[in-house]
């Protein structure tokens, strides 16, 4: 057998978490659509910050006060230039996706949706691109309305097109699927929505990890994203927002930092971004993010797309040729990132990954936050394998082994 | 002149970040108040978390995901434990005091707030205890009070006793001044705004870290704090509740791992506490902030009560001794942590801090988030230093210098 080449091999010494053992077995980890892991790069910016500079931003006049707030916001100016915003203002540093979804859907969504307006989502999306706009649509009298999924698991574009109408004033999409793997047309549907003068809300926490983002290009409205699914820090995530809207929003959050004037009984806000930011942010999150941009910068987005690309070509026949194994999304690579959804015939989907972390693969298992759609696919839950830039194509082998070893294991009794 | 015994001399050594020479001077930290630095213990608990363990939680069944849970859950037991909860159900993670506040108005308040209901705060509150009341009392049409000070900058015992009546819904209250360092009778206040069946609010960032704190003893309805100011890292705060009032609330924001179920047009939530942590939490924040308090634990919270006293009774006469500085709040040192607001004739307190500054002794000016309290006491601003476990008397006497330096350098044209 031929050992597949591996241009990423070398970046498993940056991560040394993955240099362990797990159950008897060498861990391979494949639950980076949950979360990934952190580069010695992203821990040292955060060990160096509080070495050397730790201090509250914005207010301190004192030497290590002046060091925190440049670092801080030397980092947004990073994440600004990472997904191409045209400034700093549009970036707003929160806690991550879910809460970014829930401030846009909180604020502006309570500030544009009307009685009888129509807000439109898919049966893929997480439940934090969901529940709130229910929670909104019942508040504001509106209607929220489901695109529909192609055989394949797609957005079926002509659904969207037909419900794309005058009533429709928000739609809110994710980028990229976190159970089928597959990467919405968000440009088109961008151009579908503003011709209607509707307002487009992106959820990209699957896709700023996995792929160039240019939310300019995209002309997107919202665009949100989490730093611990991109080798960043738990705890910061970010909402882009154009800023002609970010300004006729109200703030979330009211306290520190993000006043001009405090009176007794009425206040004035700050300008952007910092209108949003109430109170100490989490500054070493925020440097820890920048870290990861870096790292991601030094290998380049395109060569990130194509490593997961080649990882899925790689393993999708060996997975096709294994009977029982029933996959769910695109089969056209083009179409989709390194997430792999799946199910094993007779054998419950916990029990799969119970099995499977046995033999040290880690993958995931249930409904990934996404009911709807397991109802849509009529699936209790699945079987869930995501790949990232330090996954090789042995890892890959080892879980199309691991696959095998559980369906032995369970169906023919064997180990 | 005989050198004061330093009883925590030796903690220095366990943060780097003290060890430096700023401005050609050995830093002297006292911006406490804004934040505090980090023990090698924190950064430790955090780097093992992501070397050994870093997974998403509650949702896996794989060992990352089991030891992540763990982990995160046993960090919600240490809170629980060090606040005195009774159950963990009652802490919840936040990003901070200014989201844990904003939480309390926006759901509990927003429930129990009708027109012409009173909510009573003080003068003394920082931004993030004042500007989610005023929003609310504007938006229910409800009356924001505020509770007179003392001559000494404490609150008015007589005025709040009068302005608790039957109307007054909640009370919510600094449990420790951020610019006066003022501790407030928080149990006395208590029994008197539960006679009339409202709820007591603690803003508790200035407390917690400074003294033993046990919510039950108290009695407070919701507790309010931030992990970096008691030695954790940024970017995670506490929520606490009384398990009652929780229930009744609804959650501020939805996502992932706070449901049930969730259908195409509505969800159900899950029990405490995960009912309000939507999405991926901070674990690695929670995780650092329970090694926090391993540390605090560890020295003892009555010790650090004493340690501060003592500082201030220390350096309180020398202050008191340089012509023209004035100084806000009580003098009795029995009522105040380490926290030291003054002013210096004549200089403005943004040039004593810079000057300080040249010094290596880090002060803080400005309004410190409590532009009420400035107009209060009749100043646009005030200098402070803030003394934490790690600040010794030398650390006093260095600031002392500064101020009598920096009083020359602009009174008399000398260095």
């Amino acid at each position: 057998m031929t050992v597949p080449f591996e241009p990423f091999e070398h970046l498993k010494k940056d991560f040394a978490i993955l240099n362990q053992i797990v159950n008897d077995e060498p861990l391979v980890y494949l639950d980076n659509a949950a979360t990934t892991q952190k580069p010695e790069a992203v821990l040292q910016a955060l060990e160096t910050y509080y070495h050397t500079s730790n201090a509250n931003v914005h207010r301190g006049v004192h030497t290590l006060a002046e060091r925190a707030t440049s670092q801080y916001e030397r980092s947004r100016e990073v994440v600004r230039a990472f997904i191409h915003a045209s400034e700093t203002a549009e970036v707003l540093f929160t806690r991550g996706t879910t809460t970014s979804l829930n401030w846009v859907a909180r604020s502006f969504g309570e500030k544009v949706i009307e009685p009888g307006h129509e807000i439109l989502i898919s049966y893929m999306e997480h439940h934090s691109n969901i529940i709130p706009w229910q929670q909104l649509a019942k508040k504001k009298n509106a209607k929220l309305i489901y695109i529909e999924l192609t055989e394949d698991g797609q957005l079926d574009l002509e659904d969207v097109k037909n419900k794309i109408t005058d009533k429709t004033k928000i739609v809110s999409l994710t980028h990229v699927s976190n159970v089928l793997g597959v990467v919405n047309p968000i440009k088109q549907i961008s151009d579908w929505i503003h011709e209607q003068n509707g307002y487009l809300v992106v959820d990209g926490a699957q896709a700023v990890p996995h792929m160039p983002v240019d939310v300019q290009a995209l002309d997107a409205d919202f665009y949100a994203f989490s730093g611990h699914k991109m080798l960043g820090p738990t705890g910061i995530g970010v909402l882009y927002g154009k800023r002609a809207l970010l300004e006729q929003m109200e703030p979330i959050e009211f306290g520190g930092e993000m006043i001009d004037f405090v009176e007794e009984q009425d206040s004035t806000w700050k300008e952007l971004p910092w209108k949003f930011e109430a109170g100490t942010p989490n500054i070493a999150g925020g440097i820890g993010l920048a870290a990861a941009i870096h790292y991601l910068n030094n290998i380049g987005m395109e060569n990130i797309v194509q490593h997961e690309r080649e990882i899925v070509e790689y393993i999708m026949p060996k997975l096709e040729a294994i009977e029982g194994v029933t996959l769910f999304g695109p089969k056209d690579v083009a179409h989709r990132t390194g997430v792999i959804s799946f199910n094993i015939d007779g054998i419950h989907p916990h029990d799969v990954a119970t099995a499977m972390d046995m033999e040290g693969v880690a993958v995931r298992a249930g409904h990934h936050c996404a009911q709807p759609l397991m109802t849509y696919l009529n699936q209790p839950a699945t079987a869930r394998a995501s790949f990232y830039l330090y996954n090789t194509k042995a890892d890959a082998d080892k879980f199309v082994e691991a696959i095998i070893a559980t369906k032995e294991f369970f169906l023919n009794g064997l180990n």
